[in-house]
């Protein structure tokens, strides 16, 4: 299934009177503040998220999982699902393929059909923290981290060999997240579990092409319950760099322990030169992988206000891998991922809207209340008619989400790949 | 397969020696102290933990499962495998059913294996958080709390169902976890939930035997992420209230929000005298389900230490069903359950040791440092030895563990299930 | 100091051109929903929050304290300053006394003053976590829960006092909140310590005039780092329960453990009848006591959001005591309290929007998505032209805090009061 | 006051053959595993902890103080109650002094107070989160991380005055713990602050004498609530190894966020070499600065365990500085300091029963069951008796608090000092 853009302009036009009064309203109170609210726009439509390969489907939890009609079954019906998603919000605009999951049969067709939805190919992921089919050894006590060099060896190999699956489709960055780690006290000697992960992402890192960049994810805790290999982003910054320059952190949100001020990680990182990709989701309690935006948006600001800031003012760090990260338990993936891009779009929004040389003033005032004045006036802005206006520029939809359900899109896809299909993946 | 009297008696030999140096000397410094160490021995051999049906196999998490050889593939090979439990420790003398999970077939059948295992039935469990093969309606909105009439009329006719099973092998309780909840805010309406919840509750209390009891376990979350309906012990326990004198709150070790006082919560249950059921596991992060006593002992002593003088001081509160509730990720299971079991033998023998009279007295003084010190003395005491003889006089194994290890159990259970056996549950 | 209404006046007319656009635009907006935004901004006129006596002055943490210049230094001085936040906001109509930091010497003229100033005298404090210089004995090892008769009467004897200056006063309610608990596993014995509250509660309770209310506080941690008595709602319902109708529970935002879904608890004991008073201040990690919607915004409306649904739906819950109890350690106090005044009120406006009967249809549908969706779109609506008119109608301040800077508050009162005058409390 | 030998041995007496009796069972079972008691005794008799100048006094917390009578008020006094400590458990031979609370006056007089109680000077502590009653400029929004050059300066110099008196000493190394940090979003800068952070301390390190140590300690939050600056190891590592070689990192156990795993950071400290210096306490909530092993006795233990194995393997790390840091609120300090130094021996010792070969040989077999039981084993072997011996070999206490009381320390304090003195600091 497609979408036409002309689909999408003919259900524009009921909204466009609206529509004009908001923006107008928008720009011009952004005017009288000095903001262009017409380079906000231009950034927005600029913004490009990667959909991952494994979010098209229901995810589920250990306790079970409640499928939903008409999920893709194949790589090239996930990559029109990610087609209908770019077609109505123009922000989603590539896919991150996991690998076995998704290894493509046919190169040439599966870049065929992207190119077809304008999507391009953004990081590779490579998995070791599962036992696929045909493996020869298990991952049960870690991969890249193991104690038996075999082991290492065989996670290593197959993490080059999702590079060159990667290279084949145009992709320039290579995800690695270690699930490694102990699910009891003693089970693993922590620093040769962390000397060891040392060498083989060092193995992996001389393999990748030298356009290529490796992202280095952190996470502190499940599956394993008691300790992970890579449990912080300070152990993630430590192994980039004994890697080289091409090796980043990866900072996903859900990955961090209770109260985490994960902003600050950001810009430490950022200053560094160190950050690569960030995986987006919201959560309340732990890994929860939740609409992105629907427990704690203010935090997204404060964590996008960093990155604005970062982004203008870290020459030395690198353009950012953005990626949603969501399991999509309850709700219909297409549709929980046109909310989770749209709550990444107004944090970014509202973040530009943030007068960097005001607050800086302010700051060295010590002004402590006209701080958080700026920022909270940034953030209670509402700022839904520059993204409106970003989409109708761009052809997309005023609404995603009306569209989505005008087109009976789910129904026809039901239709297409019946009831029970279910996506690869977890 | 079966263990033999024999068989144990056989490999205690070798370690009776040293056994009787060790009991010799704890004995010895309990007398000193004016501790009838018999008196405690006896506790601990007469105190029985359940063993849930689903415990038998390998766990998993959302990312994978790796698979145990030999695991049970059904009822009678579960309870083989508890009948194993019990000959090693003599503490695992009742299973807790799952149904569907472990509906028996032939029940005659099944009570005869409990039977020439010496293992009771204790509360049955039922299950409302997955959809069944052949479920008419989906439990993926709630079941028990659900908007609709006829789902939640499913989930109460299951309740009901799972208890008449029950009945028909001896149990005399009924455990309701709820999953139920909302993984969006907005997605449920609060009031209404709970009021769901409470009225299928009374539907389903009012259908089970005048000798049974009904326990409410409670979860903050999980495998909901944004809100639990029974998220608490405050939940719970008005709950059990409004239901009646036979419905009693479920503790669970591992439903609790970071820092939980759980044995204050122990403590105010008793005294109401509705505390009714305790789940055994231990974790670091969320509801880890790890092996008892792996990560915070001396939490568990303090648990104990509640729970010892709700037993003798609460007569109002009834007898607990113990259970161990853990997951079996990536040790042997029975290993680790045999793990669980020395944990909770510990923590309750130390919690004996307690000095009460002393105790009181110390408080009465505020002699904080005092207080600290009884508590942390009967902790730091080693009382494995007196497990050991509990398990020599009913003619259980001193080291269950070696002799688990000598009788090549797994490996017998291998050759005889195969190394694919699939235990049946999540 | 007194702010008169003509300064006010004068300095709004600068502001009202631009506010009259954007409250145009917003009561259009919410038009075209069928919203009848004059009736919101009635609402947030009538919203009137209790401002606490101890608020007026610098707070601090265990590691010192940073004063503030022209603190008051007594009971009038802070009336003054809380006429100063009335006059500017509209919203600050009460305070809420501590005693014994703020007994009043003479009772008419602080009547006198409150009255000039509009302010009426809201819930009375008492305060046993503290040893006052002329104290008997000492709540070293706590006060209503203690172990000695003589100790807890004291703190009987106090509450019954501090309920008697309320009244000369026209106060309507007493807040209890007991720092009671213990530092060390075994200091205190749960069961007793909670049935001597119990009793001690009941005491008081009695005492209390036939017209009054007691609000029962609770609190998981702090001062007390091993337990406290009354560690969470469930506790403090019971108690609440045990005394009578009356007696009510109260929610302070600060005082959960991590992840806590504050909003269901708000909504059970609304259900039940039993949520009394609500103290608002925002924290990252524990009781921060930071200034309202600081850190947690959408937390804020999702509160909110079934505090308006339970105003509008549960009958016999009374009207709600609302105090603000947060720290002012780096900020000028008033300021501070501008800042939580306002964001107050903008949670209260959003939730105020949201469309009661289309979000129960759609949770009926089991329509998560669009569940969602009417949270975020009163969420992301910007409220503040609703705040500023109602403040506008009241002849308080459009912009306060530019009014309070403009007039150079902080300095007149530094002129007063001089750089060193410290208010009592904490 | 001081406690000569002689007090201690006639104590002693009444003890040693119920000691004797201990101990040779102890030893008698450690030799039947193979390990050498008498090793174990004399590397606990080797272990030293530094006293914090601080410690002697009540500690509080925001909500008050209770003190407690004899308290030491001035330096001497307090190198005397640390005499106290020594004479009677041979393991408190330090003290850390914090500046400018215990600033000598007379450097002799208290080199020669030390010296009578074999008391050594280890690390000095700076304070720049104060404002100090002659402070030209406040630290109110921040020191070395301030960006205001003065400020930073004013803590620049105090720090490298602070290594100065400590010189004089004998000390040989310089903690810093920087509150610095920002209570609310946006208040601070994070990249400027961080980089001031780093430039201030490489001032400050390059000032230090040659055969000095820096350690940096970190801490997630209070007493600024939104951020601090060296918010974890990550960052106190990145500072350190800009410093260079003579900065390392320091470990307080309470500055972590929930359910952090310290042992694994510690682990990784010491694989980078860069681990020096260690503050024991416990906690269960956040920084309670309680008795050290009073929640987590387990935890503790798996930390020694790394540090045991760190101290073995890792020969590019230093000899670590121990230190208490613990707040007595409650409790006699002496005598919190008395069960914190059981605590940590108990710990240590029992790290030192942890065979290591096998526990290496059961990591590389997987074998995870006999992994936690090497651990368990050692855990909950009673190690008291090596305590005791280890005492009683170096003149102390068999039993030191049962000394402290029999010989009315605390009383004899009272009559000499007072009940009302009070410690200098917080």
């Amino acid at each position: 299934m497609k979408i036409e853009k002309q689909q999408i302009a003919s259900l524009n036009k009921s909204k466009k009177a609206e529509h004009t009064v908001q923006l107008d309203f928008a720009l011009n109170q952004l005017n009288s503040k000095g903001i262009d609210g017409h380079a906000i726009i231009q950034k927005i439509k600029d913004f490009q998220v990667a959909i991952p390969s494994w979010a098209l489907g229901a995810g589920g939890t250990r306790f079970g999982r409640f499928s939903y009609g008409g999920e893709p079954s194949n790589l090239h019906e996930k990559l029109d699902d990610i087609g209908i998603l770019h077609a109505l919000t123009n922000t989603a605009g590539s896919v991150s393929l996991h690998i076995p999951w998704d290894t493509p049969e046919d190169y040439d067709a599966t870049k065929q059909i992207a190119a077809s939805h304008n999507i391009t190919f953004d990081a590779v992921n490579s998995n070791t923290f599962q036992d696929q089919k045909d493996a020869k050894l298990s991952y049960k006590f870690g991969s890249l981290s193991n104690s038996e060099d075999a082991i290492r060896n065989q996670a290593i190999q197959h993490n080059i060999e999702v590079a060159k699956i990667g290279e084949k489709l145009g992709s320039k960055s290579l995800t690695v997240w270690l699930a490694d780690g102990a699910t009891f006290p003693g089970q693993s000697n922590f620093q040769k579990a962390l000397q060891n992960t040392e060498n083989s992402l060092k193995e992996i890192y001389k393999e990748l092409p030298l356009d290529w960049r490796m992202f280095i994810e952190y996470k502190p805790y499940e599956p394993n319950f008691y300790s992970t290999v890579i449990q912080d982003w300070g152990t993630s910054l430590m192994l980039a760099n004994s890697c080289g320059d091409r090796a980043f952190c990866l900072v996903d949100l859900g990955h961090h322990l209770p109260n985490t001020n994960i902003e600050q990680i950001v810009a430490t990182l950022m200053l560094k030169g160190k950050l690569g990709g960030f995986h987006f989701n919201d959560s309340k309690y732990g890994d929860d992988d939740l609409t992105v935006g629907a427990i704690k948006p203010y935090a997204l600001f404060l964590i996008f206000n960093e990155l604005v800031y970062g982004m203008a003012n870290n020459a030395n760090n690198p353009d950012l891998a953005w990626m949603i990260d969501a399991s999509h338990n309850i709700k219909d993936p297409l549709e929980d991922l046109i909310q989770s891009l749209e709550a990444i779009l107004i944090a970014y929004a509202q973040a530009l809207l943030v007068d960097q040389d005001t607050l800086r003033a302010a700051q060295q005032d010590h002004d402590v209340v006209k701080c958080q004045e700026i920022l909270q006036d940034a953030y209670r802005t509402d700022v839904r008619p520059l993204l409106k206006e970003s989409r109708l520029q761009a052809d997309a939809a005023i609404d995603p989400l009306a569209v989505y359900r005008d087109l009976n899109v789910r129904e026809n896809l039901i239709n297409k790949r019946g009831n029970d299909s279910i996506a690869s993946g977890l």
